[in-house]
């Protein structure tokens, strides 16, 4: 990095160093765009000056980060355990202390599965090597095995359409999943949706040809010793297997050794199980709007989270970025005309109860949401903006302001938004919305021991409470 | 993080995911520009499939890491030390390893200056209170106290304007500067230039009023006891002071205690000192071009770096960024029309001699540089290119193939890049690029002991390396 920015005697070459430097700054995101023009040519809306005291007050406290590690402090949050209920309490108090209207907590009936204590998996291949211990952890809603274990012949296969083509071959065995994340692919999210197929549905897919246990590759593209978990989905119509991530390292070694050896089994162990169902709740609070009181735009992350880290980025990040981008507001008494909500959703990780709920729950009685802005894309930088929609109306309305989230390193403004929790309300027309996050290292840490407070960046999180906070209130200003 | 993505059997919600994860991925670049409707009207010129398999081969591999970590290994490279020697001969057989043309060195006379072993301040104030030791470190370029130090009363200052209004008050004083980066700018580096003044002409300014010594705080937004060095300026009209960076926490204990007592002193004992001239290098190789070989897209970074961590980000990643380009560009049998060529300059952190040096270096006869692009903005996330030059070809073409960098995040193309050790080269005529990286994090290791490899991200720094190789093949294959 340079030496020289601003010195009082500058060298020749800072007029190159003000361009890259202060101009860039500056001129950074004349991105040219059709809308820029319709942009300059209207007013802000006044928006301006409420956006400059957001950041401001946002970037000079990064109070979010503290939120975060208020939610992480009690512990990792899976679904139905008494941290999740903990967290509960904890940001219904939260809200009441940051001034939020309406604080209460909604009824959700959630699984109550727990990881138990055992989870191990050993390798054992010719009579001349020891046996191996690989890194395991059990898929969320997986069964137990006996507490002997499973032991059985290994298969590797590298997709669910491999699996059912080996037919027979599978029986009696433990089917390994052992197709990579591509790294090829620079959209990390995507690689992840090309590979999560073997967690989500890998265990039916091989007890369908009566495998008795399947292994699966963690889906992250680092190679380390880490076991990164999920939830899976088993089919009703076959029996339900033990299924388990495996570390990528540890799938590696286990691959090798299956291409070296005439025959390689496993045993596992693992003593996770159902508990049946349990009471849990989602957390609202709100500003409530001083026209429209009706018309709510929601801003929310989830409560629960995997209990391998304690869910720092996935996802009390996103929910530390909701109750800060509206505590925000509230501090700079920024009342918008319509309400703006946050909602703290149970259970987004076994598969959005919690959201489901919320969306037919007696209070929804006569409200309409016009915009859920779901934060669940982790606490990294933030680099653009999604906005959906059935008509492109709010796109537009969002993109007429862009000029607003350029210093904030939100450099696109595109078609899309959405998540599990708030599903239910964008089929009932609420348009999604979103903040885009840099994801180049979100699967390093995701559903694994490493989703620690550490993992987060203060600045990179503050910045993302600011950016929904300026998003919320233009468009509970606006309307769409 | 949703559970199901692309997982057979999809909920209702995984609509509404497809559009936020997957339609994203394809849509998310949309960024509605003037230029866009432009670029889809014409051929990609045939580099699709090239970006592709920089793309595929890059981040399948993740080599500019491995690059890096050869760079980092031989320890902190400060200008004229033995370790910077070390990394010139390393960094040249690392070309010939990779298969570049021409490989070769070219000389530098550059300072020396060495840090020394001794680096303390301690602070007293009312007799009833304990001396306080401070985290310093000299700055750049600093002279040394005599060996028992320089003892004296301190006066804190916000600015340069006011260290000069006080006048003859800081006669004698030990002055200390301690505006903080300004964290309520969203842009790290414009709050980075706001306030490097005080460290770069901190020490001449106090000097000039009477000053013994200063005290700076150490530039970064994070609150720590790492003390963040960087070079200083001395102007020779006024006596050469001592000069010390402080770390963020001991700047504010300082502050605090100020506030408190009457009267506070500082003790500042260091035995850096400056050894003179000595030859050093920068380290030079190339794909030669196959039609114009002396038109020269120019790829860089500086190899020099500060010696408190072992300068991973600033700049063994804008090394390795450089390296990994061409050497991308030559394992796939990418030889451009024009030469790409891969420098790694010497001395940045003091201000540029490299850089200089190779403008007029004699191998520069008959060559002529059409773009110069220097990596020196940390190893995070790329998320836009600046590309410069008198008028706005170099920018129009580039941004014609805005299509390409999408998929790697860049979402933004702007006038700018440049920096100081292509700066001499740019005063000549080449058009400045530059690959612009995520800077949150950035002034976190900035200088600092925690400036080492596992800072860095391997995909990331790879995605630099990848975008880079991108730019300087259009660029070398069209000309500017």
């Amino acid at each position: 990095m340079p030496p020289w920015v601003r010195s009082g005697r500058a060298p020749a070459c800072l007029t190159m160093k003000k361009i890259s430097v202060l101009t860039l700054c500056v001129l950074a995101l004349s991105v040219v765009g059709a809308r820029r023009a319709l942009a300059e040519d209207r007013e802000d809306g006044g928006y301006k000056e409420a956006v400059d005291r957001l950041r401001e007050t946002g970037l000079a406290n990064e109070r979010a980060y503290e939120l975060l590690k208020r939610v992480t402090s009690v512990g990792p949050r899976l679904t139905g355990s008494s941290p999740a209920a903990a967290a509960v309490e904890l940001t219904r108090a939260l809200m009441e202390k940051l001034g939020l209207a309406r604080v209460h907590t909604e009824p959700v009936e959630v699984g109550h599965w727990v990881r138990g204590s055992v989870a191990e998996a050993t390798v054992a291949a010719s009579p001349s090597r020891a046996a191996v211990p690989l890194s395991v952890c059990a898929l969320g809603g997986s069964v137990g095995t006996p507490a002997r274990g499973i032991t059985a012949p290994v298969i590797e296969v590298r997709s669910l359409a491999e699996a059912a083509a080996l037919g027979n071959a599978l029986k009696g065995k433990i089917v390994f999943f052992n197709r990579p994340m591509d790294r090829r692919t620079a959209d990390a999210f995507a690689a992840y949706g090309g590979a999560a197929d073997q967690r989500v549905a890998g265990a039916s897919a091989a007890a369908r040809n009566g495998a008795v246990a399947v292994l699966v590759r963690s889906l992250t593209f680092r190679e380390d010793r880490n076991p990164h978990t999920g939830m899976l989905r088993y089919d009703d119509s076959v029996p339900r297997i033990p299924a388990a991530a495996v570390a990528t390292v540890d799938a590696d070694s286990l691959s090798a050794l299956i291409k070296e050896e005439k025959s390689v089994s496993v045993t596992l162990r693992m003593d996770c199980r159902d508990l049946g169902r349990i009471l849990s709740a989602n957390v609202v609070g709100e500003i409530t709007g001083a026209e429209l009181p009706r018309e709510i735009v929601l801003v929310g992350g989830h409560l629960d989270s995997w209990d391998l880290g304690v869910g720092a980025h996935d996802d009390a990040a996103g929910c530390a970025a909701a109750l800060e981008a509206v505590a925000l507001l509230r501090d700079l008494g920024l009342r918008p005309k319509r309400t703006i909500r946050v909602v703290l959703f149970m259970d987004e990780e076994f598969g959005g109860t919690g959201g489901r709920a919320y969306a037919v729950a007696p209070q929804r009685k006569g409200e309409r949401h016009i915009v859920a802005a779901e934060s669940d894309r982790g606490g990294f930088a933030p680099v653009g903006l999604a906005v959906g929609g059935r008509d492109r109306k709010a796109l537009d309305l969002v993109s007429m302001h862009a000029d607003l989230f350029r210093p904030f390193g939100v450099t696109f403004i595109v078609p899309g938004g959405g998540g599990v929790d708030v599903a239910p309300l964008i089929e009932k027309g609420a348009v999604p919305a979103a903040v885009m996050i840099n994801a180049q290292a979100y699967f390093d840490v995701h559903h694994a021991a490493l989703d620690v407070d550490a993992s987060v960046h203060p600045r990179e999180l503050e910045l993302q409470a600011v950016i929904l906070a300026a998003l919320a209130y233009i468009l509970a200003q606006e309307g769409v």
